[in-house]
């Protein structure tokens, strides 16, 4: 079955779950209009299901792939990229001073959701460009804005994230790639970067690197790195681009999936670059970049999920195998497939609520400047990357599993979603990184972040779902009393209790919305709170347990 | 980090976890002396970790393949198959008639679990061939038994099993394949087989087929089913491969994983074929061999789960990233990942103690023929095979996960472990189908089975496992006064929810027999039983739930 964009339900979940209309209320806000809403969904999704669709198993087959150092894209994905730049997708919510639309962070997750269930490995590219382009305007001098922005925003040029190194992957402040001053304004910079998603390509006339390196007088850890853009062509004195820089591709990595998207080993032999922000400030510009990230590969988890739930329910609906209890005598109509792909649904929507949730909060806090947003936002954000991610694999798993053995094989395309979905775990922060910043960093403000999202959950009124509201206050006060160790020891299953809790507020206001809503809301609270409850248990069982098994025991 | 037969691990759990020296108290297996068993393991053992698996990587990466309608398998396989054959491996458990050893089949799967872990494409074929023995000897008449058993048992012949049809897979009784007397004795089998696991290979001097089919006279549905012996070449009056069959290997499928393990398209054009069993008894004879291997499969899943765990425990304790609490600065001293890793491994020990634990009753019922033993091991085959795999699926991703970004690449190993070991949720009975085998037949005794199982679990004496072996009991009263349907809704929470008690009451008889296994224990049950709480009340939602959800609105 050919994915279909779920306009409608993009919409029914911005109107009548995550109140939307309060972000276009907002004077910054103000031309995201229903009607202006609805031509971008519909735009948007026309595009994602006639034109990136397509690339999806070609993607896979034929890898982008290195030839004589230069690398060659999938087929198909330089017309892909430009159908999507073409569309103005790429600066939705950039500036409109340098060419950017200015539409709120919601609409273009919206945008991101269905261009990611096209094609995820091709939607990682305009991720990747959308996060350079907030971190250019957070951080970059006017000129450096005026000369890469527009060009990003209209795909001339791609943009990159280089952190990685070998022996700095989670711990950043290993790294050891240099910045010397040329003393002409630019730096020499030297080292290696690894994972560096759509490294390279043949479809834009530059690609702009982010690269994070230390400053000779750079102190050691996190607090003594910089931030560069070190493009692979120097722009020449009318900002085109200009002589090679000494950089390169030294090979691409033959991953899992993702297969359409080149994750490049990058070589700088001494490349020119130029400080983006202050000295020695470079983690937090780059975090500015990895923030916004971080819900954007949420959104691509909830993508995968998304595009693997449609293709089993497609597939679902049209096998016949056995007597069933009832119905038209599909596989649907067994129970334990039907509850499958219940649960698919049920997870899905969850995901999607709560990306768009932390989203609105976002752009709330963009548009008025309110603490209490920015802090909402920033707690939901690593909800929304780790539960987006884990429920895009989780359901493409049910995917497979819903096709029998049909979903082992490649053909069918099962397979390749939890293939591609994967990575999405593991990149940004893996999830147990996720965990850890909402309960160390999210937490540090004793917990009023997460009181006031539980205040909105015990103001619905349904009686488990308070109770588990109610345990979840408890444990978050006891939480916030526990060494970091202790918070670090039960964080995923505080994220997930916690994901699983706003899952079950936002089916129950699907509900109240659309009356034919409430069976799924039955369904997926009847499984969401208990599964709450076993994560709260197991939330609370703190670091001791961890350490009392050996390091010897362990490698027995 | 090279796999380690954990020879050690498999000892402690016969000897302190699943009482195995009453398996060889008795009469029948008296010959599995301590000795022979520490024998068996350290030989199979070394013969998986120096021959086998080197093979896990070629076999990823050079894929059995057809040339000509011939299959080319993997390099090194037809040497590492030779391996298995003369250690004895395929014939354990066989018939001494016949050329079999007559050892329990515990021993035989404890020696399936380390050749699965070093290669898993590769055990699967000598997986099928045990099976096809047993059926042999169960079904076959005594002329069948003793032209084909022992060529099994040696290697020069393997075996497959024939079941699905594209229009038949978990609805095997829609079955077209056709079987017409040719009067000589024989018959003419004339249809199409897909997903054959093995069909065929250039290693074996015939491949013997089991073929699932249909008499003149036989009724529509399972009970119209009859089962051949379709050899690739048909013996000579010497017993010696002769003139080619009518059969072919019409394609390979490429699959997600397993790319070691040639997956066929058979197509049988009037070949000549042998009736085992009786008439329309095929179906009865195809669960002789399906039951066993429904463990052994179960098995499979543990083999992947242990190789991954060492794998991720070999990374995580060479990996170096970031401040940590206390150790030795390894990955393994963050909270989070230590975590992880001691999931891991309780998941997989209580995989294998559930294995091993049906596996026992297995052959106490052979042994001894008693009632009880039979019933405990048909209700716990279902709980091994789809406890096993959700755990090999389970532990494989969360091994990627230990690796971070490493994992998502496929040099690292990581990732084949999850893609060989996905199918293995699907294959021999969807884990679904599982359940609803273990709440459907497998309660049809009123529950009797699975009450024994609880009142060992209830003669631990440790209060929260007694609180949830209560809840369990309770659950499977209401269970067993349920409607089918009803249960067929809950039967995966009802199977997940058994198998996690039953893991943490191995986990504790474990800390039991030796202290140092307490503090992995404590951290197994504090996790298994919330775990089993929460699965309990997914169990208890019943159908109407899920029909309350209208095709409609699932499509939508």
């Amino acid at each position: 079955m050919p994915y279909r964009a779920p306009v409608a339900e993009l919409r029914f979940v911005l109107d009548h779950v995550v109140a939307f209309d309060r972000v276009a209320a907002t004077e910054m806000f103000a031309e995201a209009t229903p009607e202006t809403v609805d031509a971008i969904l519909s735009e948007a999704g026309r595009m994602s299901e006639e034109v990136l669709a397509p690339l999806q198993r070609p993607g896979d087959l034929h890898p982008a792939h290195l030839e004589n150092g230069v690398v060659r894209t999938s087929p198909g994905f330089a017309e892909g990229f430009r159908a999507v730049a073409d569309g103005g997708w790429l600066g939705m919510s950039a500036d409109p001073e340098f060419g950017g639309m200015g539409l709120p962070i919601t609409l273009t997750m919206a945008v991101n959701e269905m261009m990611g269930s096209a094609c995820l490995s091709l939607q990682l590219n305009p991720l990747m460009t959308q996060g350079q382009i907030e971190a250019l305007e957070a951080h970059a001098s006017d000129e450096m804005k005026a000369l890469y922005i527009p060009k990003l925003i209209s795909g001339e040029w791609c943009g990159t994230m280089n952190l990685t190194e070998p022996q700095a992957g989670s711990d950043v402040g290993a790294l050891r790639t240099k910045a010397v001053p040329n003393g002409d304004g630019s730096y020499a910079i030297t080292g290696q970067k690894i994972y560096i998603s759509w490294g390279d390509n043949d479809f834009s006339a530059n690609v702009c690197h982010l690269v994070l390196a230390r400053l000779p007088d750079g102190a050691e850890g996190t607090r003594g790195i910089s931030l560069f853009m070190v493009p692979k062509r120097i722009p020449d004195a009318d900002g085109n681009p200009g002589a090679a820089n000494d950089l390169r591709v030294v090979s691409l990595e033959h991953k899992m999936g993702l297969h359409g998207s080149p994750t490049a080993v990058m070589q700088y032999d001494g490349a020119q670059g130029w400080l983006v922000g202050e000295p020695h400030k470079g983690m937090a510009a780059m975090f500015t970049m990895m923030n916004n990230a971080r819900l954007g590969v949420g959104v691509q988890g909830l993508s995968v999920a998304e595009a693997a739930m449609q293709h089993a329910i497609g597939y679902a609906l049209e096998r016949r195998q056995g007597r069933t209890h009832e119905g038209d005598g599909t596989i649907l109509d067994h129970a334990d497939v039907r509850r499958t792909v219940l649960s698919m649904k049920a997870d899905t929507f969850a995901a999607r609520a709560i990306a768009f949730d932390c989203a609105v909060s976002l752009d709330m806090a963009k548009a008025t400047g309110d603490a209490a947003w920015r802090a909402r936002g920033a707690f939901l954000t690593p909800i929304a990357k780790a539960f987006g991610t884990d429920t895009g694999i989780k359901v493409a798993g049910d995917g497979i599993q819903v096709h029998g053995g049909m979903g082992f094989i490649e053909e069918t395309g099962a397979a390749q979603y939890l293939r591609d979905v994967r990575v999405t775990a593991i990149y940004e922060g893996t999830n147990g990184i996720q965990a850890m910043d909402l309960v160390g960093r999210k937490l540090a403000d004793g917990g009023a972040a997460a009181f006031a999202l539980l205040d909105e959950v015990s103001a619905f009124d349904h009686s488990d779902l308070r109770g588990a509201a109610d345990d979840l206050r408890a444990l978050t006060e006891w939480m916030v009393a526990q060494e970091m160790q202790d918070r670090f020891a039960g964080a995923v299953s505080y994220l997930n209790a916690f994901a699983r809790v706003l899952g079950a507020l936002h089916h129950l206001r699907a509900a109240e919305a659309d009356g034919d809503r409430a069976p799924l809301a039955r369904f997926a609270v009847n499984r969401m709170l208990p599964e709450a409850r076993a994560e709260m248990a197991k939330a609370r069982t703190g670091a001791e347990e961890l350490f009392a098994v050996s390091n010897g025991v362990i490698a027995a």
